[in-house]
């Protein structure tokens, strides 16, 4: 088999057979296919596509290109829930411990963030003494008992995938739906869980940037999880903007923690509500219906709150911080933004506002950069609202005295106003399942 | 500017500029620019193709990547001629002296053969003692002093190309009309020649496979070429068949002296006189049946014979052998293949044919084996011809007697018998100007 004619057989629309699908993953995680044949196969599949069947082949070569995590002792009760990212989206840290309150088992491994989305792993080191790292056995043993665990990602899971997402980033084919698809489902499967939430995030802040793009990638997914034998379902959500009303680490774990104690309503806890409520219906067998009554009951009754409490002190996390948020330190500079106008708060740019968190320090511009854990941006008015000259739009945390022009400058830039109140979006789209 | 944006600038279907063109060219050239950015722009470009502006500045960017060779001193005058490749396509040996006798100064730099088809410096190499490298001053005054010299590709033409088609030949990003395009026409730019005359081989034993794809390119071809500032015009000629009947170095420069001597007037006379009448025809801006009625004469009077002598000898061939075949070494081994059945030759498969002959020995498996000058094939029967059981299709000659039964099963493999008459192919299809 040579790399020539698989590229040749895709470039001319064919679909690639099982034996070739797994020739180039093992050959090209081996280092005995060079970059410059992946690329150019990458670039044929951004092209040509690939039927389910051969994503599903992808998928499941690149999940068994190194380690996979087994979690058979916790049978069918095994959860995972994933986010194709956006700004302020602390969805895990809420989503996770409500389903381990209500019984499924949570192993999770997380990313950090980079660029203008956050990573869950940063937020929760937020916290003193949160332990990100921890040996496998360990890992389980904390799922068994506490119901949940969340870790960096570690080991060599899905090396495939890290060599090849490294190729599409700097070659232009990281948007190709089955690529796409393959890279975020291979992690997935290596990672174990039996039952499978997806939160696609729709919108300015998100990688989709349209209802119809993310419904076929949703589409795909849930094909592709069920084809390598998962429960899964996907939730189709607005990232037009922030979701919530905090940005940056800190900031985004206190937010959390109110939709926990049941103290706040807006759009976090619903489209939290929503993902717990398909993966616990999944995770349980029970009607959407029934599961989203759970969920909600468990976040008004304080169990939600007492798990993630219970989460935090087994991981090593100081309990007190999550008790008295006071104790969070306070960034050096609180600077408010005023309104420079009056009228309605039409459209706003999440991506750009989660730069402009980037500039006042919550988040990283290159890989080995530091993170200032209480900097970020608390939103005072969102999309809809009605705002009058010399308001404040937001309030910036920071300790970067000669960032603050030039963050409200690109903030400012990212909204838009009107004079009349616009039309209300959707704030979840669809659920695939 | 970041070859990542050129890449999907181009994946997104749309032009790149001139600024970016040279960037990639440039860079890729110095090495800056990776490999695996290459590949995935060269596949991109099979996808979106380019539009004439885009091929033309790519053409000229590669054009200058190197050495250029300066033909200002011949003015108007200069000519070159390019085929696209075939199987038993010894035209170069008969049009350069032909239209060098009528005038034109042709400073050519020819290739080796690899695979099927064979090579011009090759061929010439059968004549004992003609040196295909001269320095750059002596190939000049040679051309100024006899009309025409031929050497070897030397110096440091167009390493954008070379770098650039290696790396094509091995991620099926080859057949791209604006990429074969370039390629072809930046050496010729590189060349220096005012006037080109291209030869677009069409059929089984070409890389155009059909007189759709061969026009196409052809067109593109000639409109690259008045872009840059020449004259050109492109022969689309049939290969379906090998060219004359000889195929192998020796074999074909014996052919070759055939036509120049006025002595033979088939296929091979035909697609010559089609190719030296376009070139002269620019060179010395004469109506087409003006220039084609004085091709045939120097073909018929001996002049361009002469003109061939003349060539050789300067380049330090022994004239003798020229002007007495018999002293060109025969192979050892003369062996007839014979027709199975009786009926008409319906097709050959040139390709099989050229692939045959390198089994022989006549041409090379590799870039670095050797020939055997006297080894090759000569046709007895051509398409369309009637055959009778027992009667030789063709006569093998070769050094390797353990070869024979191979190569007859692969040359009688690559015909077909019918029982009727063909209808008879063209063999020019068209001359694009």
């Amino acid at each position: 088999m040579r790399m020539y004619d698989i590229i040749e057989k895709k470039r001319n629309g064919h679909a690639l057979s099982e034996e070739e699908i797994r020739f180039f993953i093992q050959g090209y995680t081996a280092g005995e296919i060079p970059d410059y044949q992946a690329s150019a196969l990458c670039m044929a599949i951004y092209f040509q596509g690939m039927t389910d069947e051969e994503t599903s082949i992808l998928t499941d070569a690149m999940a068994h290109s190194g380690d996979t995590v087994d979690l058979s002792r916790f049978g069918t009760l095994s959860a995972d829930k994933h986010s194709t990212g956006g700004v302020g989206d602390k969805t895990s840290l809420i989503v996770v411990p409500t389903v381990a309150a209500l019984g499924a088992k949570v192993a999770k491994m997380s990313g950090r963030g980079l660029g203008h989305t956050g990573g869950t792993v940063d937020k929760l080191e937020s916290i003193p003494g949160y332990q990100t790292a921890m040996d496998g056995e360990s890992f389980l043993a904390q799922v068994e008992k506490v119901g949940l665990a969340v870790v960096g990602q570690s080991g060599n899971l899905t090396p495939a995938d890290k060599k090849l997402y490294a190729l599409r980033d700097v070659t232009a084919t990281v948007d190709s739906i089955p690529l796409i698809t393959s890279s975020i489902m291979s992690k997935k499967l290596a990672a174990g869980s039996h039952n499978i939430v997806l939160d696609v995030k729709v919108g300015s802040g998100a990688f989709m940037k349209t209802p119809e793009m993310a419904k076929e990638l949703a589409e795909k997914m849930v094909t592709i999880g069920k084809l390598c034998g998962r429960n899964i379902a996907a939730v189709l959500s607005n990232m037009d903007v922030p979701l919530g009303h905090n940005i940056g680490n800190a900031l985004e774990v206190k937010e959390a923690i109110a939709v926990l104690k049941g103290e706040s309503r807006g759009d976090l806890r619903e489209v939290c509500v929503a993902l717990a409520s398909n993966l616990i219906s999944m995770v349980l067998s029970l009607p959407l219906e029934e599961a989203e009554k759970r969920v909600n009951q468990v976040l008004d009754d304080g169990t939600a709150y007492e798990k993630f409490c219970e989460w935090i002190e087994a991981q090593g996390g100081d309990v007190r911080y999550v008790r008295d948020l006071s104790l969070f330190p306070e960034a050096p500079i609180i600077y408010e933004v005023k309104s420079p106008v009056t009228g309605y708060l039409e459209a706003m740019d999440a991506e750009v506002i989660g730069l402009t968190s980037v500039m006042l320090g919550a988040g990283r511009e290159t890989k080995e950069a530091d993170i200032d854990y209480s900097a970020g941006i608390v939103l005072g008015k969102k999309v809809g609202e009605a705002v009058k000259e010399g308001e404040t739009l937001c309030t910036f945390y920071t300790a970067r005295a000669d960032a603050i022009e030039a963050a409200k400058e690109r903030f400012l830039s990212s909204l838009t106003f009107g004079e009349e109140k616009p039309a209300e979006a959707p704030l979840i789209y669809e659920v695939v399942r």
